[in-house]
């Protein structure tokens, strides 16, 4: 029950899992079980990678700091005691009545808020092939409000980079942007961005295209704003940021797009900050923790996470979260725009979601 | 009442001050006049450099876009034309309930609460000659919630590097941590931290000291979790930064601090980012849009940022705010614990707060 017991099952999970592992991966782990039964809300809790939790709760229980019984999963008398003589712990002072974003949909139009409701009910359900998986409609209007917050939208052109949150039907409600357009891969969802768009009379350009093809040049330095949600591989954070970048206008435009712990560990995240800094030479204005909230998507028990969790067992609430962050163009930037076709954009030993 | 006429102020703008500016800074100072006549205001809301408004509605003033009146401004006709005929504009979505902060300060034990702001209500005042200003009471409050939601207070070993917020007591009253010290240059402060800390049984390690010297071995290589709100100088932010950094005792350890956008543009941001990402090698976990809120000093007509003021009068609400960063420590990690004697660490082109 020591900390250099804790630190040799770090290196054995890193040696396991390639993911860098620290005293502190497995303390988050420990808290977050403290917290929680289910596998799912326990790494979301904890804040480290799905893959490394998996193995971590695996390890950890064989050095009985933890025990699973019935597909829950508990701390044992020796992870109570290691949290206990160390004091640690952490306490939750989320905002009820924001959920922690800072902002409020309820200051957008009322109708905006009902019909976009009604949209979204209908819309077609994630697929796995492009690693879909949606945020709550509610998310969908907080990040147009947070976009509107800045002066990012009235006004403005934008563009979707993969549409499966409905960003662009969003706006048009509003009403506010000069031009949308949306790139999407998938039929299905720009023939059903196409219907309601046609339905309600907004202006939406809507290309059906892999991203990996560079833009259409038509689309490059042309807008304000862009908004994405990429797959957390580095390869994909380059294709759909740097691609993002791209079809801005100028200086002193702006990004915003959700990134997530779960699929991808704080040094992932230090090597895509670095990118956006050195590479893309563009600023962070906000990173707003836990600002989506992913609806559970229906190929769960299909997907990677699903194979290496300990036991398998539904969610029981809202699991898979990301951060939102918000970034803007500087003098000197430079996008990406070169293709990336026949590469495989979905995989690393973190990604676990896709 | 073209974009081409602001682009010209824009360059214009740019050699008077010696910052970078871009359309987007005069469409923001623009849209920031159309919320406010008062100019504390307007530097709030344009998020733009102090000075760079300041000269800027000099500049926009002098074309007709703005005018001055009995101290107060507002858009001219021709201001008012240029945003509705691009559709520019905001709208604020703040949520009333935490000011946008994510977090509630109501989680926290009532006593506490009604504790410290009886502690606050003694403090001394914020000095010029340190450039000093601090934040709210319920700011302090809020920073040390946001440390106990991510686990870096309890039986954590708490640095205050420069403790004007008196966030060291503030802790102390928590119970939670298991060492606090304070590094302050200000006898003051420490004199006052030591009194209240004497008369509550707080044991907090207080050193009167200016951080440009090095930080004494015993300081170095020992903390979980450091807090401070560095002047944004970069040389103040290599300082600040870079010795909290220095006294963490390895990976995964915790940072915050404030980065305001009055006295630092988002170039300067950026150049900061790189120096976090590239010289320090920790990631930033989040960044927290005017999460502090700087009670107003009382040397205000006395600081740089009132002799550039293009109207002098007195703020009406809150107008010095900052973001809230969080950062860790990951594999590879370096501090910065050189001296820095002799060096002016409060002046730059862009610092107007000091």
């Amino acid at each position: 029950m020591s900390i250099s017991e804790l630190l040799e099952i770090a290196k054995l999970l890193e040696k396991k899992t390639s993911i860098l592992t620290y005293l502190r991966s497995l303390e988050n782990i420990l808290l977050a079980v403290k917290k929680s039964d289910n596998f799912w809300t326990i790494v979301r809790y904890s804040g480290e990678p799905l893959n490394l939790v998996a193995e971590g709760l695996r390890l950890l229980a064989e050095r009985n700091y933890i025990n699973f019984s019935e597909n829950k999963i508990y701390l044992s008398r020796k992870g109570v005691e290691y949290i206990k003589r160390n004091g640690l712990g952490s306490y939750d002072y989320t905002c009820d009545k924001c959920k922690g974003k800072g902002i409020l949909i309820e200051n957008l139009d009322e109708d905006i808020v009902k019909e976009f409701l009604k949209i979204h009910e209908r819309r077609p359900s994630a697929m796995q092939e492009f690693d879909q998986g949606y945020v709550a409609p509610e998310i969908t209007l907080a990040r147009i409000a947070f976009m509107d917050s800045y002066g990012d939208l009235r006004g403005r052109k934008v563009l979707i980079l993969g549409d499966d949150d409905l960003v662009s039907l969003a706006i048009g409600l509003t009403g506010f942007a000069k031009e949308i357009a949306v790139i999407e891969i998938d039929k299905r969802l720009t023939d059903y961005i196409s219907e309601i768009s046609r339905k309600y009379g907004f202006d939406i350009e809507i290309y059906t295209r892999d991203l990996r093809e560079p833009l259409p040049d038509d689309l490059v330095g042309r807008f304000d704003t862009f908004q994405t949600d990429p797959p957390e591989t580095i390869k994909a954070l380059r294709l759909f940021i740097g691609r993002g970048i791209a079809a801005l206008h100028g200086e002193r435009c702006a990004g915003y797009f959700g990134l997530t712990r779960i699929d991808a560990s704080l040094d992932k995240w230090l090597k895509f900050q670095k990118m956006l800094t050195n590479e893309f030479k563009v600023v962070i204005t906000d990173i707003v923790r836990d600002f989506n909230e992913y609806i559970d998507w229906e190929y769960l028990d299909k997907m990677h996470g699903w194979k290496v969790a300990p036991v398998k067992i539904k969610p029981e609430s809202t699991w898979f979260v990301s951060s939102q962050y918000r970034i803007e163009t500087l003098r000197g930037f430079r996008g990406f725009n070169e293709p990336m076709i026949d590469e495989d954009i979905y995989v690393d030993e973190e990604l676990a979601s896709a």
